[in-house]
């Protein structure tokens, strides 16, 4: 398990200025979206940068549910800067972008492909050291502040791949709450979905002591190393939260208690998932985003048609943990649980399905789309689904009961419909 | 909040040496003490030294309960050999003592009051770079593997005091149950009652947002930032498998199941305190260690009259949670019903001495001394012992509860018998 380095409290962001002063920075680059760029975050953190000399300039161009063109765009903007540290303030988009872009600026010979996870790239490990990196979270979903993964759609492919390193997790997460209260409604409940599925996936992996090949030398074994009693406490604790807080936050834009809640669990299910994995959610979300045909997001303030990835997880997961119940139905059980089921009278092979009937009653109440089909796909698109699923090998082989072509696609089917 | 980086495992321990190799390490110092040199697990440390082409030196004279002087001899030793990497094998005496060595031996020119803690010291900011530390932990209960404490008897006061900075965390701690099986009964018991003390102490400190003074740049704040929303999933955690497991693993010496949990929540409690603090049993404790007279304790192989630390800290908690309780009675009500009471009539007023009695009878059903007479202690001793609490406001200050000296001289007088 690995260090994560956060600071939590309502207003940490106005410390940023000084955070970058104790690391000797002089010449940061700031990276948001141009949504946030509008809103009243981004100008604390432009705010201390100007109360604590801070030299920096503005990269608001992320965009959100990023691309390997995005990416680039950003790298190139990295590379011409010649930065001494990076603030990422905004979604897993902006916080993704930027660990790429200090990645690739500090390794200016690398070719894109190089570090990205095979068998897309080439999955090289990252032995360049890379700049500060502080990254400020302004959803309540990825838990990116906490994370070595960097996600983006490979658009040649029409698939989400990403890089996974530990060198370019954050140096240091301010988890501010203020910033939370100017979420719009479907981006709160969609990162919290996110939150929820990092969670159950991550305790639902296989176990680390399943996990092969297990690489005798410890500096090539993957982040991603199955559940383990650590990462476990993670996820039962942001579960809980989840499952307290989640649909207050979502329908009081200003029950700060709530969000704040929220904000935590995100980090919380973020460490836990950084060092567990998740798997079939995750795995089969990148091609749901990935081949988006027209589908526009509500609440979401962009030009493009977009799956978010919140709701591109959790459409699947009644079909996926009914899927996975047998290869441990006490955890069924247990989350399920949480999740507000009353178990007292299941029994073991009731697992998957009371835990799947939690999680469409919890999607109803929280006025989410009727599945796949109500988002534009039809059977016809399952193929297509499938096959974009096959090279998420990195996630997909961290499910607890391997997966054939066929069981693919009747997990996509049966994602058609949820209610 | 700074998580750290553990490994998990039974035999994680023969990976050392590639842990070196992986570092670049070329020139290592071994550090453990005169009775662990002669066990097994040192041996299982040497192998994977010379499987791996590991040059190496050892170093075996750590003192249990190190002193000053003992602190000062190993720094010489570190100074002398200019090693590029240390392996602390041990309990929090040995690895503690490595700790310093590592910072001084990096640091020649300090003197050896400059890092340590004030009043006592000049607690000086660590500033120059560190050698990696792999740390080893033998013992199930400081922590040490996860924190940026080491402590030591100052010996010219006779109190025990420390050196407190995140420079000092050790890079790696390598948790390998395996070592467990080779504790010895009161060994088990005294220093899973450190665990218990972190978990209870960290759990009821001072809440973080409720200590001052608060100084605005985080590079000045104390590691100890007092209770939080994360060390409470720490000590929580910790405390409910001390609850499970710690009599099983003190009656039971092969009973792996039950020593591979407490070996773990010694690194959950440790993260949990290392980040929230420890307050008023600790304190109180390093005077009872300091001032011992004739005490020997059971199962220690040392020539030197001894308070293990385990048990110095929790001869007072039935004292000091009695006196904490008003200021978080639902706390200290939860951690008795972890503890295994019945909580379900106790009213509020009653959190301290139910809570109390728990522990009181968890202790005499592990067969623990009857309090400080029992270790050599009368009332004649309280000023001496109340005059060596007094300059550990590092700690006591974290308490949730401000003290006076008769507050201190009366918890002192109530922990002379426990039963
Ligand atoms: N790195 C990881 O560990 C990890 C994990 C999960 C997901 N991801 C990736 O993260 C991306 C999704 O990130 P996300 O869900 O955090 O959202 P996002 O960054 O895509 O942002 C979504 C929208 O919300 C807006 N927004 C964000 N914060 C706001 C606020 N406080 N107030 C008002 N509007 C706000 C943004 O401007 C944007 O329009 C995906 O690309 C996904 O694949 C990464
Ligand atoms: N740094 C921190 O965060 C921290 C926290 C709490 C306590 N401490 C300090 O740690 C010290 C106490 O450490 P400890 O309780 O871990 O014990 P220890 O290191 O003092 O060892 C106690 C005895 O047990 C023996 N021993 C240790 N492991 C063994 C094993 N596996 N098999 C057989 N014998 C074994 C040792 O040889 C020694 O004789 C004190 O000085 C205390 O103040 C430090
Ligand atoms: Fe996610
Ligand atoms: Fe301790």
């Amino acid at each position: 398990m690995a260090v994560s380095n956060i600071r939590y409290g309502a207003g940490v962001t106005k410390e940023v200025g000084m955070d970058l002063q104790n690391m000797g920075a002089k010449n940061v680059c700031l990276m948001t979206d141009k949504n946030l760029s509008q809103l009243p975050p981004v100008q604390t953190v432009m705010d201390s940068f100007v109360k604590n000399s801070i030299n920096f300039k503005v990269y608001d161009n992320v965009r959100v549910e990023p691309t390997d063109r995005s990416f680039m765009e950003a790298i190139e903007f990295a590379r011409r800067g010649a930065f001494d540290a990076y603030v990422a303030m905004g979604g897993g988009s902006t916080i993704d972008t930027c660990k790429a872009a200090n990645l690739y600026a500090s390794s200016p010979d690398s070719d894109f492909l190089d570090y990205v996870n095979a068998p897309i790239g080439k999955g090289k490990p990252v032995t360049v050291p890379l700049k500060p990196l502080i990254a400020v979270p302004t959803t309540s979903g990825t838990g990116s502040e906490t994370t070595g993964v960097a996600i983006f759609d490979y658009e040649r492919l029409k698939v989400k791949t990403g890089i996974a390193s530990r060198a370019i997790k954050p140096t240091l997460g301010l988890i501010d709450p203020l910033h939370t209260l100017y979420m719009p409604e479907r981006v709160i409940a969609n990162s919290g979905f996110d939150v929820l599925c990092h969670a159950l996936e991550s305790y639902t992996a296989l176990p680390y002591h399943m996990r092969s090949p297990c690489p005798a030398n410890p500096i090539s074994r993957p982040a991603y190393q199955g559940s383990n009693p650590i990462s476990d406490i993670w996820a039962v604790h942001a579960l809980r939260i989840v499952a307290k807080y989640l649909k207050r936050a979502v329908r009081n834009p200003d029950d700060l208690e709530a969000r704040s809640n929220m904000h935590l669990a995100s980090a919380f299910a973020g460490i836990g998932f950084g060092n567990a994995g998740v798997h079939l959610c995750h795995g089969m979300s990148y091609p749901i985003s990935g081949l988006v045909k027209t589908y526009k997001a509500k609440d979401y303030n962009v030009d493009h048609p977009l799956v978010p990835h919140g709701l591109s997880v959790v459409l699947t997961s009644p079909a996926v943990f009914t899927f996975t119940a047998q290869m441990s139905p006490e955890h069924h059980l247990e989350m399920a649980e949480i999740l507000g089921a009353d178990t007292r009278t299941a029994r073991i092979p009731d697992a998957g399905p009371v835990l799947a009937d939690t999680l469409r009653k919890f999607l109803f109440d929280l006025d989410v789309d009727d599945g796949l089909a109500a988002i534009g796909y039809s059977k016809a698109d399952i193929p297509a689904l499938v096959k974009g699923t096959l090279p998420q090998e990195r996630v997909t082989k961290l499910a607890p009961r391997p997966q054939s072509e066929e069981d693919l696609s009747a997990l996509f089917e049966a994602s058609m419909k949820l209610y």
